[in-house]
This record gives C-alpha cells, structure tokens and sequence, in this order.
C-alpha cells in the first residue's frame, strides 16, 4: 500500500494528528525517541491535559494521502533527512514534513526569498525579474510564493529550474488559477513545496505558514513594493526572528506601496538596488551559526514525572493572552521540563495554542 | 559715501582681500582684535609668508561695492551679529559677510534645507513642493538653491515669505534666467542670500559654496532624488560634517535619480517619508550642542613669535597632498599655536589651500 517505511509512516501519522504542532511534535520525538511510542503515549498525555476522547489520526487517512501523493508524482520531505530543506530545518517551528514536487536538491541550496505586492507596479515586477535573473547567475536558487505580481516576476526571472514556489494549499490546487501553467511548470523542472496535504483548499490563515516556509528556507528574504500590514511584510520579519537577512527595495513615497518597503529600511533593512546588494548581504551569514537560542531550550525533552499539583499551577497562570514560556517557568517556579510537559498535555488535548516567539496561550 | 560703519567697512575690505578665507578671516581677528589691525599687519604676514608685493583690497573698490548693494536695496550679514544666520554663524567656515535681500530674520528661525535634482521627475517635484508646504506649517522655514527642478519646488511649496533662497551668484545676477521672477519675489518676500558680491557670474566653482551655507544654515537637509555625485549630494555630506541631520527621500532603484538618496540611506541618513519623518528627525537636534571639536581649536589665536626655522619646518612638510593640521602639528613638534602662524602666513602669501576637514595643501 505505501513506500515508506514504518518510522515514516508513523511520523506522518503524528503531524497530522489534531493539536500537534512542529513544537509538540519535537518534543514528543525527544521524550518518547520514536514516533510509534509518542504515537501509543497520546492519549494518556491528552487525558492528563484534559481530554478523555483522544484520538491519534488513524492508519487508513494516512495511508489514503500517502496514496494521493504518489498518484500526483509527490514525495514526502521529512524533517531530519539529507532532501529536507536545509536552512528551513533548522528552524525551530519548522514543519515535520513537507510534500513536493520536483528535484529537492533545489532547497539544500543556497536560497534567497524575493516577495512583494501582489499588485505591485510594472517596473516592479520587472525590477524584481531582472533581480532574480541576476541572483539565479550569482548561483543562488529563488524562492518565492507563486501569487501574482512580485512572486511571478521572481519565478519567472530565476527561471523554472532554479527557483523553489511554496504554495498555500495542497500541491494539487492551482492558485491563483490564472499561475496553474507556472506551478505545473515549476513542479517539472523546479521545486514546488507545500505544508499542507493534498486537496487542501488555499485559505488565508494557510499563507502567514507558508510565508514562514519561504522565510526560513532561504538566507534572506527581499521585499520588493509591499504595502504596510502585508504578507510580504510578515515573510520579512519572519527571516529577521530567525536571524536571516532582511532587505527591501526602497520606492518613492508618493505610492503606497513603498512604504512598507521604506519602512523595513527605517527598521534595519538593508536597503537593496541590485543582486550586488543581496549577495553582500548574505555573504556575510554563516548558515551554521543561524541557530537561535530558544530553539535548544524549546527542544529539551519534557519530563514526565509531573504532579496534579504543578499542572494546575501551570494552567493557571495561562490565559487568552498569550504568554512567554519563559516568563511562565519565572512565575510558576517550576523546573523548566515541568512546565513543558504541562504545556505538551494542554495542547495535545487542544486547550493549548502555541504563538510566535516562544508564546502560548489558552485556545 | 557709505551706510557703514569703520569696522564693518574694514572687516568687509579684509574678507574682500585676495587669499583671506572664512577660516585665516577668523584668525586673523582673533590675533588682532580688529580687522582694521589685521589689515595693518597683512603686508608684514604675507612678506613672511614669501609674498613682498602683497596688497589688502583698497578701500575704494569697496566703497563701490556698498554703494551698489545700496542700489540694489541689498543689504550685508556680517558674521557675529544679530541677524546672520544663526546656525551658519556656528561652522568654522561660515562666511565673514552675506548680501541679503528680504527678511534677514529667517535665517534666524529653525531653517531645513530641501534640495534635490535639477531634472527631477514629476512625482518628486510634487513631493518637495508637499513636503516644503507641510514643514512651513510647522513653523519652519524652507532652505534651498533656487535651481531648476526640487529647488524651485521647495521655494513655492514653503511660501515665498517662508523660504530662503541661497544663491552662487550676486545678489543682482538671475539664474537660471527662467528663475527670475522667483528669484525677485523671494528677494522681496523671502530672504535672498549670496556670499558673493555684486555682479558676480553664476560659474560652476561658486555653487560648492553655496551649498556650505545651505547645509549650514540648516538644522537639517533633505534630499529629494539626486544622482550619484549631484551637487545635492554634497549639500548632504556638508551637513553631516557639520553635525547636522542628513534626510533623503528614497527612490524605486530602476530610476538612477534615485541612486544616490538611497546611497545615503544606506550611508545613515534618515528615511524621509512624510514633513513629520523631517519634523522628528530634528526635534533630537540641540542647537546649541551643534559646535564641532574642531572648531574651537581652529579658531585659537595664532602666535606672533615664529622664527624662521619653525616657518621652514612646516612649509618643508607641505605638498600638493592635503594633509590634515593636526598631522602637521604632530609631524612638526611645533606648538599649534606656532603652526597656525605658519600656515596663515602662507595662506595670506597665497602659497597655501585650506580643504575640508581641518586640510591644507601648497596652492
């Protein structure tokens, strides 16, 4: 029925289980060792959480998608394995498994993320065409999103078979449809990539995750014309919590659409006129020392001797706002270990939302 | 014959006097106390300085420069008094004397100097012209050139009766011709400065200067479109020396009048979007915290005891090479008082250049 192996199987199994998170997900792995153990373990450390009626997601769902994804000539990234992207794996929220298309060598390259407006400016678009062009020359493989505008132009520039599209919806759902050429194209000769599972719908809440994908996949990321309060501004600064490079391309101010641009610069954005610019900028990053501290301290194993009376305190302290971890094991005065195992019960049972930054709150 | 009176004439003949810069101007007071004293002692300096024939501007070439700018209803500035431009007043270079035509008081409210590119586009005309408007809202008063293009825009924008208008030419001279009507109306509205005398040509080696005294009269300049190595440019890099604030407008790279706002972003200035950009970018400016270090060591008198061979050690350390004073004075082993002495003395003879930043070279 499926070609992947059984630690896989069950690893699938985990992340498409309801309320597991990358986070969760990372620290089941570290205190049971296998999925298949973290896998039996779940529905004791749901009840504990809270939730009686805990269901692991069931065999056959997985084995129907493994199906579908081999029948739509994808195949699986599993976070930790050499085809997984490199940069993205060393992010802390990064996703445990990925679907994809096309020659995966593309993402353990060197990669540069370039977005902008989806109605960005004629000149823009092509500003941001010759940039990738410029950058694919450099050696670098371009990342991008397949929206209209900026995304397209950075696709197009690179040219297909160097430039990586994560996507926002299943790997079989065209969006936006008037890209479905593109994306085929891509998943041909480049890398198409998507978080999601077959047949998933390109809602709005799935983009500020893919967003995360292009940001931390990629060495920097270049904004090009983007209005205030947009995604594009989201992936910029998603790359900048993860310590990569930020760079935006200035415009005059008379158009909105410079000013989310002009005020990353204002910000510490390096201001970006040509792929001169960007290869400075990025040379200066060691890609092994991209590492943030949190991310050691999230992935601790949890403990797992933890009395009613620590859980309760634990819970609490937590609200509908969210909260630092850190500033949680401050108050509760409880060993760090305890506090995750609290948290990882809460959220495996769904009462737990996890937020940026190391936040949690009550869902 | 002349309105006035025997210091200002004397100090007006000094500072029209071959060879005396703002900078040997300034010493020369210091070390006599009076102009006409220093004019006394021209003749003995420049004899040691290796010019025998040395002759101060006679009195009655200047007694027909002020009855000119008596016709021309013009008036002068002399540096240290009450309507001088107050900020100008404080660099080391300030020039001893303005002609003005207008309302001197402007130059002694909180100025900021717009200037930009001659060929600006349409869209960044307007942003000046928007942007002088905003800021004389505010209550200040709008610097710039009087050139074609930002230039202009930033006079109208301000107002007339709100703008000061700094020009490479004399007071009596229009340019750029088309500029003339502007030019008079600031004349009669405004404030139309110019360090040159009457009758004075509009020839390229003036403009640098006048661009000293825009940046210098102002807590701070912005830059609207300006090319690599545009006279603009300058204007900002003054500033900057002089402690002021350095503002500029960035622009979308595929223009090239753009390329060298964003030069300066890059460089520190601050990204200037909107008059409030400006309006906070200078509320962090302390006027009074304005004077540079190097100033005050400049402007110690000079010592009258020098022998010769001290005279001989500097000169022997002097090229065609600007070389700073304070390496001159390390090099040397001479007092700094001793070193001064040397360099007026050759500067009066006309065997010596004075450059930016404390410089010196063999003329």
């Amino acid at each position: 029925m499926t070609s992947l192996n059984a630690d896989r199987h069950d690893r699938l199994r985990l992340i498409r289980t309801p309320n597991i998170g990358p986070v969760a997900y990372r620290q089941l792995l570290a205190r049971f060792g296998t999925a298949g153990r973290a896998l039996e373990a779940l529905p004791d450390l749901a009840a504990r959480g809270g939730n009686r009626r805990f269901k692991p997601c069931d065999r056959h769902s997985v084995d129907a998608e493994i199906a579908q994804v081999e029948r739509l000539c994808a195949h699986y990234l599993f976070l930790g394995e050499a085809d997984y992207p490199a940069l993205l794996g060393q992010a802390e929220g990064a996703p445990p498994v990925l679907i994809a298309r096309g020659n995966a060598g593309l993402g353990v390259e060197r990669c540069v993320a370039i977005v902008g407006a989806r109605n960005a400016s004629a000149a823009a678009c092509r500003f941001a065409r010759e940039l990738a062009h410029a950058l694919q020359e450099a050696g670098i493989v371009v990342v991008s999103g397949l929206a209209r505008g900026i995304d397209t132009a950075a696709h197009q520039g690179a040219g297909i078979a160097r430039t990586v599209a994560v996507i926002g919806s299943g790997i079989d759902v065209n969006f936006p449809p008037e890209n479905a050429d593109l994306q085929e194209r891509v998943a041909r000769e480049g890398l198409l990539l998507t978080e999601l599972p077959p047949g998933a719908e390109p809602l709005a809440r799935h983009f500020p995750a893919r967003n995360r994908i292009i940001a931390w996949m990629s060495l920097g990321t270049v904004v090009v014309e983007a209005a205030p309060r947009s995604g594009s501004l989201l992936t910029a600064r998603l790359a900048g919590e993860e310590g990569r490079e930020v760079m935006a391309v200035p415009g005059f101010p008379a158009d909105p659409r410079a000013h989310g641009c002009n005020a990353l610069i204002r910000d510490g954005a390096t201001l970006v006129q040509s792929a001169q610019d960007v290869v400075e900028a990025i040379a200066s990053l060691d890609p092994r020392a991209l590492r943030s501290g949190q991310r050691d301290f999230l992935s601790q194993p949890p403990s797992d001797d933890l009395g009613e009376a620590e859980r309760q305190r634990v819970t609490g302290l937590l609200s509908l706002s969210p909260v630092a971890v850190d500033e949680l094991i401050r108050q509760s005065g409880l060993a760090p270990a305890n506090v995750q195992t609290a948290l990882l019960e809460l959220e495996i049972a769904g009462r737990l939302q996890r937020h940026a930054g190391g936040r949690v709150s009550l869902a």
